[in-house]
């Protein structure tokens, strides 16, 4: 096989103990698919900081941009978060999706079996929930202008909110055949009935909708999907909205399904190259323990090895591997009844290796 | 007594009903605790336009300026959905809020007992919910510069948020007195990892925050927020945010209370003047069936006379009234299990009137 490069990020908090399991996994698909991998190591977020005195290293970026893929544990934490914002973790998260051209992420909510349980909302009616978020990532407020001015009442802030039609509709089209694959539901999120970004957005999904007949389309406003998730989450297929809008509503999508700490993303953009991630994040508090759960990590090189190197055999016994190790009953603390019982970061790691 | 002026508007929908059953309980409250009411009745929303070719006509604003408080069913409906801008309701309902100077508004999110089983989410996670939304009302994206412009990549569409430092000041003062009457605690949403506004909104609270001394302050990002609201809702009390995320977020904290047919909410500005209306909608489907549930609305007319007119002991009675009401076990047909047993939206304002 050819070798794909993978850059990898360990990142801060248990970053480094999750990426370690991930990577574990990684030899072990080579063994037995005779895949090759080469993976270079990138420094990234406050470690950078520290290390480098900037979030996103020029030499991070150029080895990002020289793989086929980035493997991202998890940055952020306390030490960072009084920082000025040029040197801040999250800085550096939205340089390098917007360096490295990745319009577009993916956040599927999914309930475990095992975990279904974990979530607070009642089982029947989490039942079949299996929906995917696709978020909007380098446009909107997020990177539009921002600024201070004095006003005659005190000093002012002001963010910018711009999205132009080729940015809404590569993102459009990718959700509607995301969801040619899935259900063939896709729900538009916006607040067309305020903002003139989200009129430009409902126009182009109007426009571009009768190319995908096969999709069935409804529009929803955001204040109204973050409680339709909440009612009928098992309704929902396909979620399309722009980038604030995508981070509230994919984390909420992610918390109702009890699994957060089991949940894999994908940024993509144009091509095959996309940055691979836990939706959990870097979890200070336990880093460095033994304490991390590697699954949502494990299952994130799965979604690589599907989106962006083709390795439908590898991903799928990926995914196998951690499911039967579930089903065997065993757990991280984060996701044990009996805490008494949880296995370490490592051990998760190992039994899941031996699986594939 | 001195006479109180309410101007009164029905709207769309359901909102003449559930406005009429109001308007029975405000007369019942004049006989037991000699109030005195003026009511005037004004035009808003789909019908204003359908009569008078805008949703917020001139006088309609004249009658509330004149009032001490609006009463407001509720507004909108597919009939206007696809109506230009300056012909929908939301554009009267963004107009009223930003003539009658309403920066301020309020959403509890409480479980009525008898609906907790209504709830999507665990009644053991429920367990005593009772939070309070302050929503920023008059600012940021909502009446920021919006317009169009060509840009490179086809037509682009841009909205502006802004808040200065009086706006933000106002609202966050409120919120922090509201928390000293109720369980002092406050929860201050931000996007401050990214937003310049969340930086300043920030800045502001941690400013004006050793004035409260008492109340216990936590910044939360509006994501973790939307997360936390599912996992633990019980452990807010107040929470404080800017318009869009106040738009969100009141809206998922009501739904996860399963009693969002019974919640009242109170647009404030400066002094005592309020619009009192129910979180529901105009549920044009049901509309004119006597099928809708009047409670939220007569709630809100407790609200009004608790907040805007100091009648604690009118507002008290009509809470009663609906507790005693509901725990004879009389129900509409939205929350009734057993539909067939449901009782009509006149039916259910006589039972609290002669509860009164
Ligand atoms: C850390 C923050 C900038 C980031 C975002 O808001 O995009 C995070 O919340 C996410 O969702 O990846
Ligand atoms: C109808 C709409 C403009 C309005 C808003 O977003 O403010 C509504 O959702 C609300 O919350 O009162």
């Amino acid at each position: 096989a050819d070798v794909k490069k993978i850059a990898v990020i360990a990142g801060d908090g248990i970053g480094p103990e999750v990426v370690a399991e991930a990577e574990k996994v990684l030899k072990r698909t080579e063994e037995v698919f005779g895949y090759r991998f080469e993976t270079e190591h990138a420094l990234f977020g406050g470690i950078a900081i520290d290390e480098k005195g900037t979030p996103l290293p020029e030499e991070t970026l150029t080895v990002c941009k020289n793989a086929d893929a980035v493997l991202l544990g998890a940055v952020g934490g306390p030490k960072w978060d009084n920082n000025s914002k040029e040197l801040r973790p999250e800085t550096g998260l939205l340089g390098i999706r917007k360096a490295l051209g990745l319009f577009s992420n993916l956040r599927p909510a999914v309930v475990f079996d095992c975990l279904k349980d974990a979530s607070t909302l009642k089982p029947e009616v989490l039942e079949g929930t299996d929906l995917m978020v696709v978020r909007e990532l380098t446009g909107g407020i997020y990177f539009g202008e921002k600024f201070r001015r004095e006003s005659a009442q005190g000093e002012e802030a002001v963010d910018t909110c711009a999205y132009n039609v080729a940015e809404v509709e590569r993102i459009v089209r990718q959700a509607f055949e995301i969801a040619q694959g899935r259900r063939k539901k896709l729900a538009s999120v916006d607040k067309a009935n305020v903002l003139e970004t989200s009129r430009l957005w409902r126009e182009v999904v109007n426009r571009v909708a009768p190319d995908y007949p096969d999709v069935e389309l409804e529009h929803v406003l955001v204040d109204n999907c973050a409680m339709q998730l909440l009612r009928r989450p098992a309704s929902f297929d396909v979620i399309v909205t722009e980038n604030m809008f995508g981070d509230i509503l994919s984390d909420e999508a992610a918390m109702l399904t009890g699994s957060i700490g089991m949940l894999a993303s994908a940024s993509l953009g144009e091509g095959s190259f996309g940055l691979y991630e836990p939706v959990h994040g870097s979890a200070p508090d336990i880093a460095g323990q033994g304490l991390a759960n590697p699954i949502a990590t494990i299952l994130s090189l799965a979604l690589m090895f599907r989106t962006t190197f083709g390795y439908a055999e590898g991903a799928d016994a990926i995914e196998e591997a951690v499911a039967n190790v579930l089903n065997a009953g065993h757990r991280t603390s984060d996701i044990a009844v009996d805490k008494s019982k949880a296995i370490s970061t490592t051990e998760m790691g190992d039994l899941i290796v031996a699986a594939i």
